[in-house]
């Protein structure tokens, strides 16, 4: 018994270290894309546009290291807990890669055109979106609430500086037809950066879950 | 223990038929944001923004059921498998709940101006999301692998449409400044409909994981 606990524990640190890791290339692809737009760099955009394969590898594997788990060493209690998080922060982070790919295909798009206005709010969702995802895995590796809590009140910051540069570049549109291209590939661009952060809110919420056992989406504890 | 087998039974069942009328209320929402669109109609457009209260319940309701079946009963194979894919097929009927909302919202932007053109593409990319959501749920049901890649090899026909909508919408925009605002609208409901279809998907995906076992998703088959 002494051995099968060892070997759920190691089988645990395996799944949380690769999760660590699948966070790390998510975040990384997110900063290529940025990179990629605003160097307007033809062949970085095809890099990320093609690039899914790492993290869509890591999304199955990590899957099927949660289902295995659950099958073979039956968890309980907190590490039940992990195990469940886990699942779900991988499809998080899944879909962070994608909007990645989303992030450089408006940007391939966006390149052929001039530029609308010097990029200075996207660049900055940018950051707060990335900021959120890596305090978000912090807290789950640490099992820190109160970092998750500040990574959940930063999705509205994320979310005002959406609407704030949709007005904005709604006004260039309208002054003047050759904006509209790429302005609207800007607006789809901050869209895909505030999903990063509703992800990360996401994955924070799963670190009170695991932490505490209950369940903050939706304000269900309001 | 033939007690405790028919109790699982019985959990088990409660917990798809949840399910199915959580599948039910959230193509009920696309149908109410679309028709909210359609008619122009702003009190609908109002319920659809605000009525999220229920599909929310039910998301929680969900998956505590699937994490008390995961902790209680230790359910293997087979039904380890449905439970695993509740758990998933519930956060996709969510996000097509938010997605309805998100419809609602852009149709709220857009009932202020004069309509661009007549509403066509759109309502026929709804359609075809409704109809992969419900086929998805009973290919879940009746753990129907055939009907279940139908809906997956739908998700082609929504995203051409999507990209149709988006260069005709163009058009208007770059000819008519006072189509910019309304039009955007009408891309972004396109997007909205084509995630509810990628959501329509991912349910497919997790009917062929319940019947046979294996992961189909990012094409790991081929």
């Amino acid at each position: 018994m002494a051995e099968d606990a060892r070997h759920f524990a190691g089988e645990l640190e395996e799944l949380v270290a690769r999760l660590l890791y699948m966070g790390s290339l998510a975040e990384e692809r997110v900063t290529s894309a940025m990179r990629a737009l605003t160097e307007r760099d033809p062949a970085r955009i095809e890099d990320v546009i093609s690039g899914d394969r790492a993290l869509n590898g890591l999304h199955i594997d990590i899957d099927d290291r949660c289902f295995k788990l659950l099958a073979l060493q039956q968890p309980v209690a907190v590490d039940l807990r992990v195990v469940v998080a886990s699942a779900k922060i991988n499809g998080d982070l899944e879909r962070i890669g994608d909007l990645a790919v989303n992030i450089g295909e408006a940007a391939r798009r966006y390149i052929v055109h001039r530029p609308v206005k010097p990029l200075i709010d996207i660049p900055r969702m940018a950051g707060i979106a990335q900021e959120m995802l890596r305090d978000a895995l912090d807290a789950f590796v640490e099992r820190r609430v109160d970092l998750a809590r500040q990574v959940m009140e930063r999705d509205e910051l994320l979310d005002s500086l959406k609407d704030q540069i949709f007005r904005e570049l709604l006004t260039y549109m309208i002054a003047a037809a050759r904006t509209v291209e790429p302005a609207l590939d800007l607006i789809l661009i901050s869209r895909h950066l505030e999903r990063i952060g509703d992800h990360a809110t996401n994955i924070a919420e799963n670190v009170v879950f695991v932490v505490e056992g209950v369940d903050v989406r939706h304000h269900a504890g309001d």
